[in-house]
């Protein structure tokens, strides 16, 4: 028997939160997640074939969006948009309305704490965002706002009052999310470890943010979560979050924005092919030993620090400066331009798209 | 029956390591530590009445040093050793004559982690030590060398080999370790939360370092850990961890040690009084707000990386730059220097003080 949905709680954010889901294939693991997602609107990004149908279980409010879709509302500008790896997604947060966006890949499963009891990812998520992060300075007992906990002596005073969350980067129980060379030195190695923390990675300081399981404030972050030009016809995959993340985080730093990491874990279920992933990743793990340094040291304008402006300035420096390392990061630059001109015309300032300029995803409510 | 010593397992750096602890009563406490400190050598630094006699359990193998202790073997540089206040622990660093330190409060016992198993404390910062820092680059997963844990997808490879680490801090189950309006507003908060986790602290970045439960490696810190002019006669108290922390760690982030924080947890017993708290707290509050943002920012001279040098150099910035603030920095400034010549006296480059050099400390075998 059908609970009655006057009888549900309603759950934070409920109107101003979209899941972002990139996708190959049915979306069954939707069903374990019914008790979590059933009251959010989904944003579901079909990768591969448009061609193929895509099957949602029911009881979900969706949209869906295949490739056909992306060149339909981009137009030439939907070159931008990269496929096969997952880098899809973020042709979500560029559509969405909503003030909020959770993220989470299609083999990921709700995971267990210690106690045994299931984690609602998302409602963790949601918390993180809606307290504020320490960029500034480390407090040794983990997020000062959670319950429990605070800031210990000799945290100055100033600092206190933190600065807005605009990420929050969750964890993976089981398959760690580790680069081919590793998944292939330790093919059965698990993450068993449950570590009950939320942290600010703190301003200056860079880390590898992972796509599976992220959740960040639309308002706040705005164009700056653009996963690249990687996956399918380029030199590279697996490095569409990464890319994501280093440009995210400096712009976080420059412009007085927080990001979390730790809590809440999800369970993902299956690790991928270690031999193709190296395919994928080889020309990567050269070319971030030149980003990493990169990213350390670029500076951005002080003038103009809207996100739009300061994305447009990290462009043009990866241009100048990590294009001498190969062609294909002018490239990127490029369709980093691109990113934020699609991102202008389906955004325009002081108006929101309504759902009939999108008219022919497929849609279900 | 007492276990032949023959039967027992050597721990981890049994010979080349020292238990510091300061204290001003009898210490009942290491009753509940025998299992895991008994095999190591205790320095145990006197506060309060020298004429005072502390207890100290049967079956340790220790050396006690009181004020007069510290009087004759210092002479007139006595004067950078404060007491009342905790700071005193650090002539117990200078004395030692091995190369790791670990140093505990007399009201500390053992914890217990979720399992409900006994936290062997000293073994697990041991393991901190003697594992490699992540300074440059955060790694999601935490301590990428514990068992179980790597780096993650992303972290660049030519950073895996870390940085030797120089300091675990550790933490405190029960009574955390608030500052005086903290304690005042929150009176009944119990730490409860049990984080399985080891992390480095970035570089660039500070943290509040409580000296209630840390180890450091001596031979890299050599006298960087000097716990200032604080308590006894001194306008502030309980800043004395504090001070020792922000300058170890703008040294550390100088000369490529690794810092890291975490387990192991120890149980703290009994918090301090909030009201005699605030009062040693009070000017500390106000001035840490100028502290931190030199520590932020000074810059040390890259020619003459010795530690010593460093410190001596850091004496300088904090006379010219804090003793703005208030006279206080220009005398604790100056105690800095009476520091590195205390230490340069007992810790003669190239010659290692004999026992018999300091002839008259209570020592026990």
């Amino acid at each position: 028997m059908a609970t009655a949905p006057s009888a549900k709680l309603t759950p934070l954010l409920k109107d101003e939160l979209d899941i972002v889901i990139p996708t190959i294939q049915n979306l069954d693991f939707l069903e374990m997640w019914k008790p979590f997602f059933e009251q959010y609107h989904l944003i579901i990004v079909q990768d591969g074939d448009p061609s193929k149908k895509i099957r949602v279980p029911n009881g979900f409010d969706y949209q869906l969006y295949n490739k056909n879709d992306v060149n339909r509302i981009l137009g030439p500008k939907a070159s931008c948009i990269s496929f096969k790896d997952s880098a899809c997604r973020c042709f979500g947060y560029l559509v969405s309305k909503k003030n909020y966006i959770f993220t989470i890949d299609d083999d990921c499963f709700v995971a267990k704490d210690p106690s045994g009891k299931e984690i609602n990812a998302l409602e963790q998520h949601i918390k993180n965002l809606l307290t504020p992060s320490t960029t500034h300075f480390f407090n040794t007992l983990y997020d000062p706002y959670r319950e429990g906990a605070d800031f210990v002596r000799g945290y100055p005073f100033s600092l206190r009052e933190g600065v807005p969350t605009a990420v929050s980067h969750g964890l993976w129980l089981n398959i760690p999310d580790y680069d081919a060379p590793t998944q292939l030195v330790k093919p059965l190695e698990r993450n068993t470890r449950y570590v009950d923390a939320v942290m600010t990675v703190p301003k200056g300081t860079l880390f590898p943010m992972c796509g599976m399981n992220l959740a960040f404030d639309r308002e706040l972050i705005r164009p700056a979560m653009y996963f690249g030009l990687i996956g399918d016809g380029q030199p590279i995959g697996r490095y569409d979050d990464m890319w994501a993340g280093w440009c995210m985080k400096v712009k976080c730093d420059h412009l007085g924005l927080g990001v979390k990491t730790g809590l809440p874990y999800i369970w993902h279920s299956k690790a991928s092919n270690p031999f193709v992933n190296l395919k994928k990743e080889y020309k990567g793990i050269f070319w971030q030993e030149k980003a990493i340094p990169f990213f350390q040291s670029v500076s951005l304008p002080k003038e103009g620090s809207s996100v739009e402006k300061c994305y447009l300035a990290l462009a043009g420096e990866v241009k100048s400066k990590l294009g001498e390392v190969d062609p294909y990061f002018i490239k990127l630059a490029d369709a980093m331009v691109t990113w934020i001109e699609a991102w202008n015309m389906v955004n325009s300032p002081g108006e929101k798209p309504a759902m009939t300029s999108l008219p022919n995803a497929t849609s279900k409510k």
